[in-house]
């Protein structure tokens, strides 16, 4: 239910205004569901508000996350049409991200992830979006494919008014350090623990 | 990642088709965020699937989650115009739900629950939908407002295929014991802790 008050007044100098419009470094982490749909479902907030969504997911596979991939861009296009929303970028690792593709590259995802953190990087450097979603980015940084010094003081010395949303199992303690919110999704029951397999609508 | 592969295999005497495409209750829960989102996200691929969804808000405020509403709603619009996606009704309690407005009605928050629980009640006798969101469902159960005995032999009972997902803290166990999949969200951090206040596109 509504979660306005704060427990402390801070002394950080900020007015109530400042402080109530300040960005955001958001953690979905944990072993259980919904760390990628909360964030998309946060997306669709921050669609409504006009701002510009950027979704950079981390994965291999098109196919991944395709349900909110096809109705986040349905969204973008409703705004391109007609000026509702904001506008929405969507772009998948897989085997080469899209701003950038080279026939016959290497499948490297280790150079892939690099690439996309750096093209991230620019991005914030340039302000060029309100919210980015940093789909199952734990990952790449758990396997030590990224500069994770590098990461934090790019998010933490970001201009400007942007969100970062990052999702993905065993965030690193360092990135839960700089967080302003951090959710564990935890599982209490699953259909997989009585036998049941994953079905489309539900689990893509 | 990728979460095919079931840990048991049941003797339930179901095809594995039979089983992956079974009608699933689910439950987000717990005191930290993204219940809500995660549902929303959910509906994002059910959505894709091109299903029938409702939402159906046990809350007073017809402010509540409008991100989500008008973003899901956009896509609503999407479909009947283009035939992407699926249809999407939205159904807020506040002061009286949108299906029965009476000029005048008394601001009686136990018979509007209950009212909204009768017309979910009667659209899943009539499989009007495949996708359920009863947001902050979880309120008017621990209120003693709903018959708790009515609600489980319903959604144990419900025909056909048609998938419920329920939101809210403390859900109550019998509501878990007869769920398919449920998720605890724990907050680790929150920016009210440091005395941050609700902003727009993060908040709602």
């Amino acid at each position: 239910m509504p979660e306005g008050t704060p427990d402390v007044v801070p002394t950080d100098g900020l007015t109530t205004r400042q402080r109530r419009h300040r960005p955001l470094t958001i953690i979905n982490t944990g072993t259980g569901k919904g760390k990628t749909t909360a964030a998309f479902g946060t997306a669709l907030r921050g669609w409504n508000q006009g701002w510009s969504i950027a979704v950079f997911q981390f994965v291999k596979s098109d196919k991944w996350h395709i349900g909110e991939k096809s109705a986040l861009q349905a969204l973008g296009r409703v705004h391109d049409q007609t000026g509702e929303g904001g506008p929405v970028e969507w772009h998948v690792m897989g085997s080469g991200w899209s701003w950038k593709r080279k026939p016959g590259a290497p499948d490297d995802h280790q150079a892939l992830a690099v690439e996309g953190w750096q093209e991230i990087k620019r991005r914030l450097a340039a302000e060029e979006h309100t919210l980015y979603v940093l789909d199952e980015f734990t990952y790449p940084v758990k396997w030590g494919w990224l500069d994770l010094d590098d990461i934090v003081t790019t998010l933490t010395e970001r201009p400007g008014f942007q969100h970062v949303i990052i999702t993905g199992r065993d965030a690193d303690p360092r990135l839960i350090e700089i967080a302003d919110l951090v959710t564990e999704m935890t599982k209490i029951k699953h259909p997989f623990d009585a036998g049941q397999k994953g079905q489309k609508g539900i689990e893509w």
